[in-house]
């Protein structure tokens, strides 16, 4: 079956010329007519299955592969990289806390377990087509003319999980002079330019200040990224740097600057005061309430909000991690479907890109537009009012509660705003006691402050991870659910959507501060920091990795780091 | 002591005014007189301490380093890279079996034990002017102009250990088109060049035959590396590459090109042949007595030699792994001491190089002009003939067999290859029995055929670090041995030479060959081959290891392999 099988998988991608040439190489020809009539069975089960067309292999694309039932759908992966990176380490890996190969994992090997098979191509989607139903790819491999033929792929559903590119807001000068964080690459390159740094600083005829100033590491946005690179620099200088280039140990300083009051500032107030404090007592240098103007190769031009002043830094490094932008291949699409001037593809909470129905975007390049309930109070008053007496009675809105919780998320955020239980808690008379009918006045009046609650998700791999997720499983019940509906109530048009929406499940967020430290921010309110922290931190990283020999390598680094330092050979 | 040793650091590099400005930060006056004095002493130690400038810290560099008391010499070291390398092992990262960052340490790392501190500074020699003691280094900062600036330093004593090159034979194309492998980066490159190699084969819209040319990888020279590579690569591809590649799998073609009639053939036969077969059991095509004559991005071009027919592969990806070339620094000093001409340095058996007293070089970049015994025959004999009888006796013979076998080596080598113990058996008459005396005819006689064994050491790893460990030992013991030389006999000049020649001991040479297998040749004629020999190659590069840390991360490097194979993602 093996010979059969590949002969299979060639034929599909070979021409007829080379696919005769491999069936003549075949000597029983009782083989061949198996092969052949084994061929149209497959060709009937292609026909039936649907093309799945994944862009992009980061947090929502691997999550989407890793619970997609492959056996059901023909799926086409387009990615500029083989692999999958679990980017919360990325920080990590700046300093050799822990080595990049430990925290990528191939794609091909993350889905080769499944009932199936995907294809993966090394290649950047340019150009999304969706009135056509098409993407147009450029293999990455540039400098090879055979290698590098822009090809194109149909699709009958195309999820669209590219990711976001570094956001510069246009400040001079930066993508020149400063580093990233977005991809492996990136930190590998951070981690050759700091030892640079300090190869730099000790050769011969430099002067004290020129010294300094290559040993000044500027950290430009005090979001958990930066925070956390800082910390890490802070570790390597003080654990490992100073023991081994000791007459510049003096001479190292490490600054944040941040646009905001303060640093961290997604995480709860204690956390931030907590991180202000530690930065301050390891001697890191936090500048708040500061504005970059631009970027040269030797200064960063920074106003201070207050005083309009504009002051200059002389850099050895730069880490600028500060927002995510658009990437040109979403720009373009937006404007092809009308969301034109928008940062991000604007989706449904079923995640389904607003104005092309088969196509669908997760994580950081989308977010989703929730659906204001005032816009379909009517429709919903009128839904519930079976007997159409105008008024909703207790039972009457008892059979819409739920369906109205699902279809818009906000209330449910609205509701604990508010201390109560139940929308019913909502409906009470100047006393306090529920109303036993309500008109759709007092309905509307109930329910008129709910879409203040609506917000919109941070790009984090916790939301890309979730959303990949939830989408695999709807793909998984597609079939299932066109005949049995398990989406709320279509108060507008009647019916029932076919799936639930998606709803985000916040797990909570941990920002590592070094020396061993983290803060937490967990579910129900419930904020730690601390060394108890870190190895909550330890634990929660460990088990959260995509495979068991990532899991192996990163505790393993970890270990290692303990016993023998961090290692700054620059490879 | 800390913030004085420092200071005392940071005066020898800074300029005055720095210096003032530190020692104004010190608040006691008397803290400052303390200093003062105390630098004075330093001063003089200094003075006292000879500078020794190292050039390299490949095998034959940090086997000085390791070895020199550092403690009596001011040591100054001038490489383009701040870490050591485990050579041998760079096959094994060109697929993964082991990572870069497992067989390198820093070098600060390897020095800080030493009791003394050395200067190191990450550039190139870019010339060596041994008329002024002095050498001129370029930083590799090339894109940062203050951190870029040529300085020069001065030595007592200079260590040349900047090894070899790639030597492509004047063959056009080879530097363009072709991977090389004696560097680490080199090896990180291979390993991608690879992964796209597969990745570029299952690209859509590829024709058979261009899928093929993508797989097909060819390796140039059946040395060691070559072979290894070839070797592992095929590991690589039969072990993780078929299970996540499984399309391509049948695409796949390694070629080993050699120029001669064998693959390794510095080692026995029997390895030959064994590693002979078990590539054609593996499917490996070794194409012998083939010439090189040009290499293009698409194909290579080679000779047939027995026919003089030239051929033409297509290639995916080209190793070039031939011999050794000259660095351009060395070519040049060459020029200037009369060496013009040669393919490395010669230095005399002590490694100083010929027509510069007080500069070494070992390692690659040199090569020992062994002193023939049958110049020196009528000085030999004339300093042994005591009583100037015109004739030697035994007595006066026996007083200098010792000190012929220490200067001139390969007197041993002749004397084994006669199957004698001693000069003195080579001294019989006619009938087999010793010779009361001999006269100089006979004598000369005797050993005409001695300088027939003269060979030049191979351009290894071994032999490097015996020669950098046999220097430092003669530098720390520099002073003791000019009131005391403990050399053999100078016949020429009368007295003894400072020190005994360098004498090189083989302790056999390893050959992996995949599939875990290797092939080992053992000091005494011992040739082993087989999987016993892989796992006694496990243990003995397990112990060579330069340290704790590296040592612990090859072998679970190892371990990582048997239990989740070798990675594949392109980073």
């Amino acid at each position: 079956m093996t010979i059969l099988s590949s002969l299979g998988r060639a034929s599909r991608s070979a021409p007829l010329a080379s696919k005769l040439l491999l069936l003549g190489t075949l000597s029983g020809g009782s083989l061949v007519a198996y092969s052949d009539s084994n061929k149209k069975e497959d060709q009937q089960q292609q026909k039936k299955k649907k093309k799945v067309v994944v862009l992009g292999t980061g947090w929502a694309g691997i999550s989407f592969l890793k619970d997609l039932d492959i056996s059901s759908y023909d799926v086409q992966v387009v990615s500029p990289q083989n692999y999958f990176a679990f980017t919360p380490l990325l920080p990590s890996v700046t300093c050799g806390t822990v080595e990049a190969r430990s925290i990528v994992e191939s794609v091909r090997n993350i889905t080769k377990k499944k009932n199936g098979e995907i294809e993966l191509w090394e290649a950047d989607c340019v150009k999304i087509d969706p009135t056509n139903n098409k993407v147009h790819c450029q293999p990455v491999f540039k400098d090879d003319p055979e290698a590098s033929q822009e090809f194109s792929l149909e699709y009958d559903y195309l999820i669209i999980a590219v990711g976001a590119q570094v956001n510069t807001f246009g400040t001079p000068g930066v993508l020149e002079n400063c580093h990233f964080l977005k991809e492996v690459e990136d930190a590998q390159r951070i981690r050759r330019g700091v030892i640079d740094c300090f190869e730099k600083a000790l050769l011969p005829g430099l002067t004290e200040e020129q010294r300094r100033t290559k040993l000044h590491f500027v950290i430009v946005g005090g979001g958990p990224t930066g925070v956390e690179f800082a910390a890490e620099l802070h570790d390597f200088i003080e654990e490992d740097i100073t023991k081994i280039y000791p007459s510049v140990k003096e001479l190292v300083k490490i600054t944040l600057i941040q646009s905001g009051d303060h640093i961290l500032n997604s995480f709860d107030e204690r956390i931030s005061s907590f991180a202000e404090q530690k930065f301050l007592r390891d001697g890191i240098d936090v500048l708040m309430g500061m504005r970059v103007m631009s970027v040269s190769d030797k200064d960063i031009s920074v106003k201070i909000k207050s005083s309009a002043e504009v002051v200059s830094l002389p850099h050895g490094l730069i880490l600028w991690s500060t927002g995510v932008g658009t990437r040109p291949v979403i720009s373009d699409l937006m404007e092809q479907v009308g969301q034109g001037g928008r940062r991000v593809l604007a989706t449904n909470e079923w995640l389904q890109v607003k104005g092309c129905e088969n196509v669908y975007a997760v994580g950081d390049c989308a977010s989703i537009a929730q659906r204001k309930i005032m816009g379909d109070i009517a429709n919903i008053f009128k839904a519930a009012d079976v007997d159409n007496s105008g008024t909703l009675t207790e039972d009457e809105l008892q059979d819409v509660v739920e369906d109205i919780n699902v279809r818009y998320p906000q209330v449910e955020l609205y509701l604990k705003s508010k201390h109560v239980r139940s929308i019913k808690d909502l409906l009470t008379d100047s006393e306090g006691n529920p109303k036993k009918e309500v008109d759709i006045k007092a309905f509307e009046s109930a329910l008129s402050g709910v879409d203040s609650q609506m917000k919109s998700l941070p790009a984090t791999a916790q939301v890309a991870a979730q959303q990949g997720s939830y989408l695999a499983k709807c793909f998984n019940k597609m079939e299932h659910c066109k005949e049995h509906p398990e989406g709320p109530k279509r108060f507008r048009t009647g019916g029932h959507h076919q799936f639930r929406p998606f709803q985000y499940k916040h797990f909570g967020q941990f920002a590592p501060l070094g020396g061993d430290q983290a803060a937490a921010e967990l579910p129900g309110d419930w904020v730690s920091a601390g060394r108890s922290t870190q190895w909550l931190w330890y634990s929660v990283y460990a088990s959260k990795q995509v495979s068991w020999r990532t899991r192996a390598l990163v505790v393993s680094d970890w270990t290692r780091r303990y016993i023998f330092g961090r290692d700054s050979s620059r490879i």
